[in-house]
Order: C-alpha cells, then sequence, then structure tokens
C-alpha cells in the first residue's frame, strides 16, 4: 500500500462493467478502498462481492448508488458507455466539488465505432468539464485499454495516456494508472483527449483488420 | 525494388526540409524514382542532390518545383509547415487528379504545440480533401516520426498510422511505409486523422516534460 492509498478512496461510477470492475479488482489490490456506484445500487453490491472474491476477501469494496459513491470517495472513476454520459455527470455533479473525475468514457456512435466521432464540446471529456463547471478538476484515462485482460496481466503490454485540466490533478491520476501496474503518460491539457478517445476507435478498426481482440499503444523513445 | 516501385514515382512536395529529405532518402534507397518539389526549385535541386550523395549516387532523385513534381509522380507526399499547407494544396490540385495525396502536415499552432488544435475541417488531412475534391484521394500517414532520424535508423521504434479515403488508397501507402523499413497500419477513414495529427501534440509535450527528442508509439497486442 502506497502512501497515497491511505488518503485516496476511489468511486467507480457506472462500475458493474468489465471495465470498471477489473479498474476496481487493480485498485482494490492495490490497497485502495474502493467505492463501486450504479444507478442500481443492488447491482453495485453484486459487482463488489464479485470483486471482492476475486481477491479472497482482502479487499475493502463497497456497492452504492452512483452518488452515494461520488460522495464518499477523494476521486471519481467514470466508467459508463457514452449514451449514459451526460445523465451521470449530471446526477454527481453536486458531490464532486474540489475532488478529481477522471472520465473513461469514449463517444463511440453505433455502427461506425471505428470512425472517430467527437461531440460538439470536443471529446466526452470536455463535455463532461462543460457539465461539472471550474470547481472540478477533470482528467481522462484508460480509454484505450482493453478492458477484457484487466482482471488479469494482459493489459500491461498497453500505455495510459493521461490528460487533464491541470498537471497537479494529472499526476494524481497517473499515480493511480502505475498503481494499477500499467504505465501511465502526462498527455497534456483536457483538450488533448480527442486523441485518446479517437485512438479507441483506431484501435478498434485495427482489432478488426488485423485479427485481434486487444491491440493498444506504447510509448517509444523516452522513458519515465 | 519491389514491384510496386516499378509503377510508382513520389513527389515529395515541400520536400527541402529534413523531413521531406528523410523520407526521399528512404525510398530512393528503396528503389523508388523521387521528385523532389519546392517553391524554389533551386532548392530542390540541391536537396536532390544532397540525398543523391547519402546514397552514393544510386537513386534517381530530382529537384523541381512543387506543381512539375506533382506533375510527374504518381504520388505525392506533402511536407509543409501548416502555415503553407493551403496554399500548395491550392497550387497543385489540378496535377492530382487521379492521383494519391499524402498529407504528412501536423496543424501545429505555435505557441502551444503540445496542445491539440485542429482546423473547422477536423484535421489539415480533411482540409486538404476539402481543397483537392472527389477526383483525389488523400491519406494522412508520418505524422508521429521523429524527422532526425529518418536518415538513421532510430526512427524505427515509431509505427506509422494510414488514414484515408479509400481502403484501396490506404493499401497503397501502407506499401510505401513498409518500404522505408517503419511499420505502417491501417488507421481508418480520414476523418481519424485528427487521432494521428493530434498524437504529434501528444508527443511533442512527453518529449518535453519527460526529456526525449523522439518519443513515438507502436502498437501492441496485434501483428500483420
Amino acid at each position: 500500500m502506497s502512501d497515497s492509498s491511505l488518503l485516496l478512496s476511489i468511486a467507480i461510477l457506472g462500475g458493474t462493467g468489465k471495465e470498471g470492475k477489473g479498474l476496481a479488482y487493480r485498485w482494490a489490490k492495490a490497497g485502495y478502498h474502493i467505492h463501486i456506484g450504479s444507478r442500481d445500487s443492488a447491482k453495485a453490491q453484486t459487482a463488489a462481492k464479485e470483486v471482492m472474491e476475486l481477491l479472497g476477501g482482502e479487499a475493502i469494496i463497497e456497492g452504492l448508488s452512483n452518488v452515494e459513491a461520488a460522495r464518499k470517495a477523494n476521486i471519481a472513476v467514470l466508467t459508463v458507455p457514452y449514451s449514459a454520459h451526460r445523465e451521470t455527470v449530471e446526477l454527481v455533479k453536486a458531490e464532486l466539488k474540489g475532488k478529481i473525475l477522471v472520465d473513461v468514457t469514449v463517444p463511440l456512435i453505433p455502427p461506425k465505432v471505428s470512425t472517430v466521432q467527437m461531440p460538439a464540446a470536443g471529446s466526452a471529456a470536455q463535455e463532461a468539464r462543460q457539465i461539472v463547471g471550474e470547481e472540478v478538476q477533470v482528467c481522462a484515462a484508460f480509454q484505450n485499454i482493453s478492458h477484457e485482460h484487466l482482471l488479469d496481466s494482459r493489459s500491461d503490454e498497453c500505455d495510459v495516456l493521461v490528460t487533464g485540466t491541470s498537471k497537479e490533478a494529472r499526476n494524481e491520476v497517473i499515480k493511480l494508472v502505475d498503481a494499477t501496474g500499467l504505465r501511465g503518460w502526462d498527455a497534456g491539457p483536457l483538450e488533448n483527449s480527442v486523441v485518446v478517445e479517437g485512438l479507441t476507435s483506431v484501435l478498434i478498426g485495427i482489432n478488426k483488420k488485423y485479427g485481434s481482440t486487444h491491440s493498444g499503444i506504447k510509448i517509444t523513445g523516452v522513458s519515465r
């Protein structure tokens, strides 16, 4: 358990999917206190129980409504499908003041999920920022990770690009990335989230064309 | 020399910079006939001579005006700074009908070169497409390559994402990428060029923050 994990508890909003449970698993394993949030708190409790069992009961994970999870945590991570993005951010925004929101959302619009299609705000993360306002630091991360593999070790092949509204917030999120066992990089201001969100569509296309389920990216030519 | 190099000659428009000369070097070495274009054809001739000397005279490289280079070649590669992008595309568009234009331009707007700032068209490549119209296939590639290293082997650490207006055009350009010794990937329709152009700003920021001159990306978790 790192020092920062003593200070932080993490809400995973819409955390009952593969992505949310995978992140919950990695962070709970690293010693963070996890609040899984869902529209349906019974589903959140079931997800919490599942992750707890994977960890042999050695973790602090609870299932709650999205609002309660956002209220209890220091950092909220948003893992909802794009169709539920606006509604969920509106719902929890009052609970996020002074905190960091980490947006994992990719604005995929079926059926053309391998074509980049960004909202008017520029990206899902910038849309979230418009909703929560300046009292919440917004970062974006984890959009390119193959969620299938967060419960095993294969996703370690993919680096995580972290954008956000301040360097300080990005540094906090990079610590959280590192705690999952992945490698996080400071990818600059939130405007740059269009690149990272859009890269997911590129990777979906590459998966389809070249026959994979878990293409990703690594940053080369530099070390940290 | 591959079969396709017997068929293709390549214009490198604005080809007197590091980037253009580096690409000329790689392709001439692979056996392609190269037309280096510039606003100033004397400068183009000097650049052609420099690259020819690096190759010990074993190459076909000539220096021309941008218009003449575009006229003579089957494929035109555009390596101008963004400030000269529109003007150059307008100048050569009549010569490009039925051909492929490969746009290498990144819309960097100083001083914030590590912040993604796309033109109204969505990306530089989409802007080029608006200018040349439907009679020209437009692809975009090589935006993330460290130009310093095209004249040596270190840039091989970076993969090349190829977007474009048709799968056929992208496949042609992927062959050209492979001929440079780099690895090209089909990154989907031209709309996805925002990701690849924007990634350059992310990499410039990573270079600055983590102390490198040649960060890049590799696609992982999939083979081709």
